[in-house]
Parts: structure tokens; sequence; C-alpha cells
């Protein structure tokens, strides 16, 4: 399968369980992954998925500008690379967001 | 050395040599290295370094915002995200850039 389109249908899995089911992102991690959040850095699926589920916003909805992804590393991972904007609920204007996984 | 003063370290090099001299960059490139920008991709040092220095403005002030880094691969490398805005001269507001490597 083409690794963008790898890349791109994994990115729209995670946004769209984020804006729905933010809990639901603990499928996505597993004890050896990492999220470094605005400086902050968090390793494991438990302690990843707490602090995405305790954000201080409740809906939001990422709509997804770029994704560009490379190989990454000798067993076939790769680096996703995602920009775009985030809309939440009860605010005129989107924030932007940017995300490497 | 602390990984994130590593990365804090490239940062700077990667952008004060962009904004000085960005020919430079090439040092900072391999033959296995590849640049995804805005959807192109580009591999190795002369296609990388060609695509940067023929971007259509010429005087530029990247100001980092956030700097974050994760360990990558088995072989001690490290993905390194940037953010921050890029002041382009001539022009009154700056633009929101980001970039992982």
């Amino acid at each position: 399968m083409d690794p963008d389109a790898v890349a791109k249908a994994f990115v729209e899995h995670y946004y769209s369980t984020f804006d729905s089911n933010r809990a639901g992102l603990a499928t996505l991690y597993q004890d050896n992954s990492m999220l470094s959040f605005e400086g902050q850095k968090f390793q494991g699926t438990q302690s990843i998925t707490s602090k995405l589920t305790s954000l201080p916003f409740q809906q939001c909805k990422h709509h997804i500008t770029t994704v560009d992804c490379q190989p990454s590393g000798p067993a076939g991972g790769m680096v996703v690379f995602v920009s775009g904007n985030l809309q939440l609920a009860g605010e005129q204007h989107a924030l932007k967001f940017s995300q490497a996984s």
C-alpha cells in the first residue's frame, strides 16, 4: 500500500477518534509510546490518554490541511507530519495546530 | 548530553544557517536525507538544497517558539519538532511555520 495513503488513513482515523471519542485514542498508543505536548512529556498509554482526555476543552473538530510522511528506521516505520486548524466549540476563531507522529 | 539541549542547539544552528547562508544547509543533509516541503518530496543533499535556495523569498528570519524531541529508532536518533514564526523581508505579518526533522 502506498505510504502516503497509509499516513492519510491513519491521520483521518486518529483525528476522527480525537474529535468523537477521545478516550478511544488509548487504542492508538502503546506502553512505549511517547507524547510531547506543548513542552510536556508523557509516556505510556495511560499517561498519554489521561493528558489528552483532560485538555481544557470538550468538543472540538480538527480540519486537516496537510499530511506528509517519510520512512523512518529499519523496521518499516514512518514519521507523519500533520498541520491544520482546530475548531473549539463556542470559539469563533480556529486555532492552528501541527503534530508529528 | 541532554537530548533536549542537543535538539535545541541543532535547531538554533539549522535556522541561523537558513536565515544567514541558506546554501550552507547542504552541510546538514546527506544523500539519504529526505525533505517533504508543502507536499513535495526531495531526496539527497543537492535536491534539498536546490529547493531551499530557490524558495520565493530572500531574506527571512525564523523565530522559534517551541522545540520538542523524542528518541527515534535503535541507533540513538531523534525526531525534533519545531514551531515558530517566519518573518519575511518587506512583509508586515509573520507566517506560522512548523517542521519535524
